[in-house]
């Protein structure tokens, strides 16, 4: 089945008052949110112009009073998406608290928060397959990661690890948040709690020297 | 750009005695390996039995030799994913080594093992992409998930933990491997090694009690 097939068929909404009121009203950031539904659901190739205008019911020729092309909409997908899942959010964990202990404790715990959560590890996860085989995407995950790694880091030196075992903990820390969005069929609700507080303990334990 | 429109274009080669000779030796195995290509380079709505074909220089109908239909190439190919990915790897593990703490450290070390590595990671996000709006999919990979949690906490029962820690550790374990390879950009690769042996360590180092 091509893509232009699966798209449900509907009848030409142009000459309407209520289609022109929708148009007027489309923000940019409407058209932002449904590039990145349709990212999520069907994957990059279908994030398309026409495909965009025919969800939306608006005319094609409307994307242009905001977009310059295609590109210019991705781009702008990219950097919502770091603003909204990289820089607000950290700002929102510096902010609810000051402690290093309890951020990080906020950190481990961002799989658990319901629908939110589960939506935002399918935007992640559709962002990285398509930053698999696209250097644009592929630039904006990896600063995203790198990003919020750095985050990470700083609360484990403030709880007290040097430099590069900060560092590397970080990324144990940050790679458990990943895998837990992942794979989260896996372990009833008191299993996946259980490993959150082993997780968050092991973490700040100092290594003993080996046996 | 539509599906059919990144095709590329082939002269038609039905009647080449080229032609008919790979025709015939074509097996079932390697139309699931350029089934399984195709998800991974394009998305598995790519996935078809005309684009495959083209692929492969073949007429459709001698995809009709080996499979019912493209949902049965689907099936085969999760199957041979698992058989590959699941069963095999860890009947090497277990193989490679008797001791427990050295098939622990084997299993922490299959992100770093170059091009083989790179090229499951981009297959297993391929499937974890698939398997987020798909049931067929989804059961195959929670199955490879559930199935290599299992055998990493056998690891860790024999190195001492008891079952309810094993199985929490066992998942930190798995987490570490899948966040490694999903991002494989982050860090040296002398940072690599050393948060390995990091993890290493901390999974098998008892908890201390809270203070």
């Amino acid at each position: 089945m091509s893509a232009s097939e699966s798209l449900p068929r509907r009848a030409p909404t142009r000459t309407t008052a209520a289609a022109a009121a929708r148009r007027e009203t489309l923000t940019p950031e409407r058209w932002i949110q449904a590039a990145t539904d349709v990212l999520v659901d069907r994957g990059i190739d279908n994030v398309r112009v026409d495909v965009l205008a025919n969800e939306l019911s608006v005319t094609r020729g409307s994307f242009y009073w905001h977009f310059r092309d295609r590109e210019d909409l991705l781009r702008q997908v990219l950097q919502a998406w770091r603003d909204r899942a990289t820089e607000q959010l950290t700002a929102r964990l510096r902010q609810a608290n000051r402690d290093a202990r309890a951020q990080l404790r906020d950190v481990l715990s961002l799989p658990f928060r319901g629908r939110a959560a589960a939506r935002a590890a399918r935007i992640e996860l559709a962002l990285r397959a398509w930053a698999r085989h696209d250097a644009m995407a592929r630039e904006a995950v990896d600063q995203a990661d790198a990003s919020r790694i750095d985050y990470i880091c700083g609360l484990l030196e403030t709880i007290g690890f040097d430099g590069a075992e900060a560092r590397q903990r970080a990324f144990l820390a940050y790679g458990y948040v990943v895998a837990e969005s992942l794979l989260s069929t896996l372990g009833s609700a008191p299993e996946r709690a259980a490993r959150r507080r082993l997780v968050e303990a092991l973490l700040q334990q100092a290594l003993r020297a080996p046996q």
